[in-house]
């Protein structure tokens, strides 16, 4: 395989919403209670909602900053990449990084819609998820056809208004939703609980991917308050093995059979390790904690049921055939500090050395594509959809660094 | 190598302490406030300190007993296997399951001698400590000579009386401390502060071993309230984690270049994906969080320092050439639920399968030998000290399932 053939998609990237979400998506009497972005007297940009007002954190934009201007800070979107709200700056950004498809998560309602869940009135709340979710399926993710991966909004406070959206969204051709990788941090169920059935149940109807991102519990892993910003830095991704024992040893794999999560950023690395130590527990303890995974494996439940990603883990693809070669898909975290944008290719072809074509395309597309129900190439013809021919495309693009102070 | 011919040292087992710890070991004046061992209303038996009762967890001396008989419930010392807290005992049970040497971590005092930090006198509680300890290196481990690895109680509330009886028994012959994985989750500064300098230096100095067992932060892995037990046991081990990024960018490493730390129980099949992990943050966000390892990577710092161990984790053997094979031990965790007694040499043949014997001897015995200055054969013969030659020792000793209920 060469660079230039790679054909990338991204199961994991961002938007950071656009002030024109709302506009024309809401019922008359909503319009008014829309959320709104505003410029602030210090200068940076916030949504206001209700009685809430969300920043936008720098360190999940700075996809072309200097690596010495990441931080923490509240942002303004002049001191953003344009392709981190516009979508055809995205589409361009894109190009240039020779990724033909990306998934992307929200941003200022946060991974489960945590800010409309907030909302007093649910049915505003509904009308802001559903108009949330129109505005994601049809002008971000319908403006450049066959670019786009839909993932949805869940209507978390309530399960079956829940699956009625799974399903709504479904009919416009969304097969991905978010959801919190431990509801139960979040002050809902837990994945033990069946409050979820109904929404379980109309996902593996319908065919659609719950995804759970890292940080998706709202809970960092803080070793001390004295501790660097490393060690969270470090260990956040790594947390999204407390998921995966949860969801593991919960009764929702194995009552709904055919239910596919992935876990969004999670990397693949530790997983090998994981599933010996599932396996061992099960053997060394099943006979007093009574768990039952009939003829089957803690591990074979993971491997065909469990969607797997990474960005930059040379460890994980080269102990691939511990994993399902079929569930590994591939991710770019544009525009978070861990994405490799603009130079995504070339990392990727730094972990496929000496990995056969047929596993590389399966891991880069192939994957993605039968597991999100995504269809490029019925949009963008295969040869154009290239590495090799997006970058052609976008010669020109400035991908540089570019300053962000002021 | 054959089965016969292992030499397996293991860095990883537990005393359940005898009711004789403290006999003759204190000052006259303190003797009558030593912790007693008492047989209660219920038929358990626990330590009775002051004001504190600690009861023996089943959960932690099952060896030998169905697995349908695991549980949390408190135990009486009939209980358990007499191996748990008879020296002799234990030294059959070692032979019956071909291993030479053992390093045990205490029970009833918690890993960093919690119940002894919490006494209001300090002086009593030194003199606790100091006791413990003589009993520990004098009758635990040099009742017969060869076959146990000292690892001393560390007096956690003052730095400098830790490293005053980190000297104490260094001159006795004992290279491991005790420590916590996380010192900040007990309330004590964390691993980022400077109080703990004068313990560092000393164990440096005399080249003692800090072990950082699972579990001695108290912080278990609690996903949900209503999550089964399985999430809790399959995670524990994995939540060491925590401690390597929290210790990789702390000052202690970088601060005491000689210093070595033990995540005991720690498995190595996630450390590869970790080291990688590590150094992609490093490279990545250095320039704004400001950390500085100078000419080596962090995943260097780990690798020279950080000594690792396993029980069974075939995939981290396969991964072994990820790590340094000079700092890889392995262990037995007798009498804990995941320990592999009496079936070690058997598991540990299934991991080494295709490993060539040098690598194997490092794993199994010589990195253990030179870490914890442990040199069995100045007491066993080498010829004696294989798997074979011990089981054959033991011949007629009983390693069969025995049924504790009553």
């Amino acid at each position: 395989m060469e660079l230039e053939d790679l054909i990338l998609v991204s199961v994991d990237d961002h938007v950071v919403e656009p002030p024109t979400v709302f506009d024309g998506r809401l019922p008359a009497k909503y319009a008014e209670l829309a959320p709104k972005l505003v410029r602030r007297d210090d200068g940076t940009d916030a949504w206001v909602y209700g009685q809430e007002v969300v920043q936008n954190v720098a360190l999940n934009a700075v996809a072309g900053r200097p690596p010495e201007e990441y931080g923490f800070e509240p942002t303004s979107f002049e001191q953003i990449r344009p392709g981190c709200w516009d979508i055809d700056e995205r589409i361009k950004d894109m190009d240039a990084n020779g990724v033909l498809g990306s998934l992307n998560f929200p941003s200022f309602p946060q991974f489960c819609g945590q800010l409309f869940a907030r909302t007093p009135d649910k049915d505003v709340a509904l009308a802001m998820i559903r108009a949330y979710n129109d505005w994601h399926i049809e002008e971000w993710c319908g403006t450049h056809p066959g670019r786009m991966i839909p993932c949805a909004l869940p209507v978390i406070w309530d399960a079956e208004l829940m699956a009625a959206e799974v399903r709504r969204v479904a009919a416009m051709g969304c097969h991905a939703v978010t959801f919190s990788e431990n509801p139960a941090k979040l002050g809902w169920p837990s994945l033990h609980s069946n409050t979820w059935d109904p929404f379980w149940a109309a996902c593996e109807e319908v065919g659609t991917v719950v995804c759970m991102h890292i940080g998706s519990s709202s809970q960092m892993v803080i070793t001390a308050e004295d501790a660097p910003i490393d060690v969270m830095i470090t260990l956040t991704p790594m947390n999204i093995v407390q998921a995966a024992g949860d969801l593991i040893w919960s009764p929702v794999l194995r009552k709904f059979p055919n239910l596919r999560i992935a876990l969004s950023e999670g990397g693949i690395g530790w997983i090998p390790y994981f599933l010996e130590r599932i396996d061992y527990v099960y053997h060394h303890h099943k006979a007093w904690t009574f768990q039952n995974f009939g003829d089957q494996l803690p591990s074979q439940v993971f491997k065909e049921r469990i969607i797997t990603c990474f960005i930059d883990d040379n460890f994980g693809v080269e102990s691939r055939h511990h994993l399902n070669l079929d569930n590994i898909t591939w991710e770019c975290d544009y525009p978070h500090s861990d994405s490799t944008w603009p130079h995504a290719p070339e990392l990727a072809m730094k972990h496929f050395a000496g990995v056969p074509d047929a596993e590389i395309n399966k891991i880069t597309h192939e994957n993605a594509m039968r597991i999100f129900q995504y269809d490029p190439f019925a949009h963008v013809p295969r040869e154009q959809a290239t590495a090799g021919a997006l970058r052609a495309r976008a010669a020109g693009h400035d991908v540089g660094l570019r300053t962000t102070r002021k």
